[in-house]
């Protein structure tokens, strides 16, 4: 009988409980709740923090977490301890004031920041901004173990076993390939049309593109939803309630490409096994794990000629004025074309990474070297111009467009693009145990997607992303795939000879 | 220093969070949640549950209350002390696993009924909902005083100081009063022309006749919501976000006057102090009270002569094929046509109590005379034959076409009956007060609406509701405004002389 492990079970529950709870606020927060709700709904969120903050760092928990080591745990329950023994190692050494404190800054704001972007107003988001990045800091120092950084501390909270030492090297190696590649794409002679893209495409269209695609692809809409919000994410109370949005613009791909991508983090949560949701390891392994499956479905598929080949008429019939002319190969390369852009979310696949770079390089000086949220407008400008070329005219399409730091969610920005290369190093192997294209050719999403779950998904968080990585390709990670993967595919749509 | 209240504080503020949690729960899983949601999702609910009850009724706050009535309390604090003393009495009497084994019986409970309404398969909810009563017969003797009734201590959690005796009473005068009146009105040779209502109107235009009305009446939209969902109902997160629902049929008076009802609802409760929401006493007084002000709007105001004169041109522009041809009086004729009808919320004014009175009766057997759910669908259409004339042919149109049973509610239906008496004796008041018809024909809805502020929304539960008839009126509960109201309405319609 496991009798701490059991007298642990209440604990759990309610840290279960409560978080599924904080996210459905969220989520309603992002797609439903009236405008003036915010003031008195960030004050539940605030005392249901607290509450699962107590749920999980009180004395008994401490205690039973310490006995449990010492009694035999099946495989679920002993990741499910060493999750708590983590979250204990993150949460106990922040004081519970500030970690509530921090909690109700996080969810205001979010407001400030929605609202400056809007308006564009970098000026009034600032001293928030600046409240935000002193907490992090805070906790960061809190966290770090002797000798730590406490930039890698916060890191550990979204990619454990990547340390700044190996972004450095990791994003060091993308910097020197691919911003001299990128110019050599943007002095290209071909030229790619996809001005029909854009166009009045009637929302109507556009959702029941979102949900034939999603479907298509293997989202279950008996265990799913797909609602709109200002900003496509996907999240989930659990693997049978899984949620996507997605926004519609007069870009047809805008959405189209948004709603694969988010597919494929909730295809993720929906493989998950079913004695490991509503546990604390019932989520994706990590942060860049989740990354690597969005992209994975959005550009690895999502962009390919060969999963368009049975369902391009389809996507004919939906919109016949602007696609009947259209023929499946220029569709493919015109969702395919690179232009360098300010918007990290619509880039296309080769910058993606350089946007990026530049978050994760501005995220180091604020956290390690004080650099103060005044200066962010310039050194954003900047870098854009160093590594794409081109400066944002304005805050809401420079330093103001992403949400995370509003949130606090300092060390987050990395996995994108550690995910990314998980993906194409994942893609590699694949390639060499199935016809890849020709499944995809014959609509066998199935095949794919089960190879996926079996292989990842299932999981959840009983591995690390490193250990996947290992255990599906069979060696370490190794950011050449991906490199390879961009230069392959651009090299030959560009006709770069090199 | 209030001290005892001061301590008191955290576990009011526990309450409250997860008591918004939980309706947020209600009404993400009535308007949005996918099918498959429902097993895991009531886990999670059962445990919220099962906090709240810990925050209301542990050996702290008990000892806490008593401190706090020795100390001078202002009158808020006072109020909340009492509501709280009232929930520890409704829950304390109630073994905990009972009370949280109810609450997850009762979110599946739903859906088992939602499947069998579809389904007209009353046998595959029955043995549920024997369940569902046991338990309620459980409560209710838990909960009653010595010498009290079970079904009176039910009551008590919705209408307090109406007890089975005064119901027996107020029902017994409707039955005498109202069926004979009914046959008059069913013999009268006015005939009634209401087949425009139904048609083929779009879900988009009756969305924007929703908003428009719910706007006018005084709904505000920056701190509500108005969504989709199988039954219509209101529900809110505090006074900065209220939310209704509505469903579109063929016929366009459904979703009209069931939107004005549940706007009726919404701006009492957006109404209610800032200093009172989220606390205790920040709901309204009373289900009754909340009936009063819904169905007030959707009858008194809603379907009269008056109300329509500014604003038809309006509703003719929104569907002209069928409206332009259609005169003021004759919609308004229509939409006060009397016809005994198998469904409760589609019911006219005149039938609705009738409906109420056999749910009483029903009630009353299933609660105090051990009258088994088998017997239901033969005693419904017993009753609804007696009373109304008519009787089902499915169970989906009789027994099964109420949500509150599934849910133990048992003690809710007499309260709408007693909010439509409310209203009327309101009415009479308001009408010596001020030119209600002459203010309603200048759109001068925010005078009638400031009016039910001032006088009773804002006062949350501050006063129950038989105090607050008696401030406003300046008498006791008296039936008889009722029965003259609907008497002096529909004989005038029906061209009855006694």
């Amino acid at each position: 009988m496991n009798t701490a492990y059991e007298k642990l079970q209440p604990y759990l529950d309610k840290a279960m409980a409560v978080q599924t709870a904080l996210t459905l606020f969220e989520w309603d927060d992002a797609t439903l709740a009236p405008k003036a709700a915010g003031a008195k709904t960030s004050r539940v969120i605030e005392i249901l923090s607290g509450e699962y903050f107590q749920a999980v760092t009180n004395g008994e928990v401490k205690q039973l977490v310490k006995e449990c080591r010492e009694e035999p745990l099946t495989e679920v329950q002993e990741a499910v301890v060493r999750e708590l023994e983590d979250q204990l190692d993150q949460l106990d050494c922040i004081p519970q004031d500030e970690y509530q404190a921090f909690a109700k800054l996080a969810s205001e704001s979010v407001r400030v920041w929605e609202k400056a972007k809007e308006e564009n107003d970098f000026q009034s988001f600032a001293p928030v901004l600046r409240e935000v990045v002193r907490y992090q800091k805070k906790f960061g120092d809190y966290r770090a173990k002797p000798g730590q950084k406490r930039y890698d501390a916060l890191l550990d909270a979204y990619e454990k076993g990547f340390s700044m030492d190996q972004l450095d090297q990791f994003f060091g190696r993308l910097k020197e390939e691919l911003v001299p590649f990128l110019r050599k794409v943007t002095e290209s002679r071909v030229l790619i049309r996809d001005d029909f893209l854009t166009g009045d495409f009637s929302e109507d269209r556009q959702e029941r593109l979102a949900r034939f695609i999603a479907e298509y692809l293997g989202f279950d809409f008996r265990r799913g939803v797909l609602a709109v919000s200002a900003h496509p994410f996907t999240t989930n109370l659990h693997n049978q309630d899984v949620r996507i949005t997605t926004h519609y613009t007069d870009r047809v791909d805008s959405s189209l490409f948004s709603v694969i991508h988010e597919a494929g983090h909730g295809i993720y949560e929906m493989g998950i096994r079913d004695d490991l949701t509503q546990t604390m390891v019932g989520q994706g392994a990590s942060m860049g794990m989740h990354e690597s499956q969005s992209r994975f479905f959005e550009n690895i598929i999502g962009r390919s000629q060969a999963f368009w080949e049975p369902i391009y008429g389809k996507f004919q019939e939906l919109f016949p004025e602007t696609f009947t002319e259209i023929g499946l190969d220029q569709f493919v390369r015109a969702v395919n074309k690179v232009h360098p852009d300010l918007i990290r979310t619509e880039a296309d696949e080769l910058t993606y990474s350089l946007h990026v770079l530049i978050r994760y390089e501005i995220e180091k000086m604020l956290i390690e070297d004080d650099l103060d949220v005044d200066q962010l407008p310039r050194i954003w400008g900047d870098k854009y111009e160093e590594y794409l070329g081109i400066r944002p005219e304005t805050d809401s399409e420079g330093v103001l467009q992403d949400i995370h730091w509003s949130q606090g969610s300092f060390g987050y920005f990395p996995s994108y693009a550690l995910g990314s290369a998980f993906g194409a190093q994942i893609y590699y192997h694949m390639k060499k145990e199935m016809d890849f294209d020709g499944l995809l050719r014959e609509g066998r999403l199935d095949v794919i997607r089960e190879y996926l779950r079996e292989n990842i998904h299932q999981y959840g968080k009983l591995k690390t992303s490193r250990q996947i990585i290992k255990d599906v390709t069979g060696e370490d990670f190794n950011p050449d795939y991906y490199i390879r993967y961009l230069k392959e595919k651009y090299g030959k749509l560009y006709e770069i000879t090199d």
